[in-house]
């Protein structure tokens, strides 16, 4: 298959290909790159009890929890973000907390679906280091083929309810020059973080080590270059550990949620 | 006067005030805050023979050199800027280089008028100093009523023909996250220098001192910011200092043609 050939349709089968392995048990792993061009999201299952409050704090929270979706109570689909989507199994990993405690990462959650559950799809950094790659200045992670590197920070969400607590970021490594061009890209996208927050002295935002990252891998920030910081959508999990809820199933970091809809449909401008 | 009464009308009248006032040789100030909204340029003025390189120079260097008008050979009127705009007499100070050195400042160039003359206007960052204002992220050197520092740097213009140099920049500085909303709101005027080149260590442009600036006047970087900067339209300047054409006419640095443009005009976006 040359490039011509990659349509939205062809990116859009992908995907629901991927969907179909995830959902059958067959794929476990980190969902970056696997299918080019469509829109990935990070995912929060709530009790209806706690939807109010938690749409609220995305709401009040619009970089770190820019919601794609929220679900119908009780309704494991999410037919806005594609077809056919059960959130139920079409994940490659879930994350369980029970009390705010990570309980435990499973392949689905049938067993544990609840008739009050409420989804939330939340926007993911895959799309714009998508756009980044495209605008040639392709964030590190992506070249050696790991995982973003994601830290928790001092920086305080604006709370609603019971959820409050601190930004979780993804940093991207980038020369002053590369730095300005990435602003002005990932600012087309403000449904999946937007601009960055932060950039430069690790320190200034509660990060006291860089080369250990609290989510994903690590990669260095070479001479010359500064360490830019854009609010990730992991946020949500340390919000949970902090409001409690009796139970909340997330994504595994990095295990995202294929959907049908394209980054090319998000860009602003 | 009241903000409600400051109409774009208004703006260009007061612009049209400064004109007179410059003409008459009674105004020989800098034209920072002179006419609020009003685009404010930067000038050179060079020999037939030498304009067609200078306006590819301009053309390849779009972020020191943004083009917003060149006269007709011999013409000193603008009328793509203005009304009535005379640029033998309507600059509060004109900066003559014979041969690329510096000759003197003075009032007005009727005596130094030549029928080969060409003039071109250049766009200057006091257009965005007031974008940033109003974003609430006001220039320090608007806050302390003083010209904005500028410094000499390694960053290599294209060359055209005779004309070649080194970037001039402006300096403002910023905590990171209002540099990144920095970013975004001077990406919006392009014609204006557009979006910042450079943030961090000035050595890594060839600025040995911060606090020593080249042209303008110095401000200090406080803990916790960065200094941002952006191209500037005294690189001209600098460029006929090397190419040494035999006669070149600019304006004095932060000495402007005041035009019946407004700023809101330029925005893109």
């Amino acid at each position: 298959m040359d490039g011509n050939d990659y349509t939205p349709e062809t990116a859009r089968q992908l995907s629901r290909e991927v969907r179909k392995r995830a959902r059958s048990g067959e794929l476990a792993d980190i969902t970056l790159s696997l299918a080019p061009g469509i829109v990935q999201c990070n995912v929060a299952i709530l009790p209806k009890d706690w939807s109010a409050d938690f749409l609220k704090f995305c709401w009040a929270n619009p970089k770190p929890c820019p919601l794609l979706a929220v679900s119908d109570t009780g309704d494991p689909m999410l037919p806005g973000l594609g077809e056919d989507i059960d959130i139920r199994t079409d994940l490659p990993m879930y994350r369980v907390f029970l009390d705010g405690v990570m309980e435990k990462d499973i392949l689905d959650i049938r067993d544990l679906w609840q008739d009050d559950f409420v989804t939330f799809a939340i926007g993911c950094s895959f799309s714009f280091d998508e756009a980044l790659r495209d605008a040639n200045i392709p964030p590190r992670h992506l070249q050696l083929g790991v995982s973003t590197a994601m830290y928790r920070t001092n920086i305080e969400a604006t709370p609603a309810g019971p959820f409050k607590g601190t930004y979780v970021v993804s940093m991207r490594p980038y020369k002053p020059a590369d730095a300005i061009r990435a602003v002005q890209v990932t600012s087309r996208f403000p449904n999946v973080h937007g601009a960055p927050l932060y950039f430069g002295d690790p320190t200034g935002i509660g990060i006291q080590d860089i080369t250990k990252p609290d989510f994903g891998d690590a990669y260095p920030v070479y001479e010359g270059e500064v360490p830019v910081f854009w609010a990730c959508g992991v946020t949500p999990q340390v919000v949970i550990e902090q409001s409690k809820p009796p139970i909340c199933i997330t994504h595994k970091p990095s295990h995202m949620l294929l959907t049908d809809l394209l980054n090319a449909e998000l860009a602003m401008l």
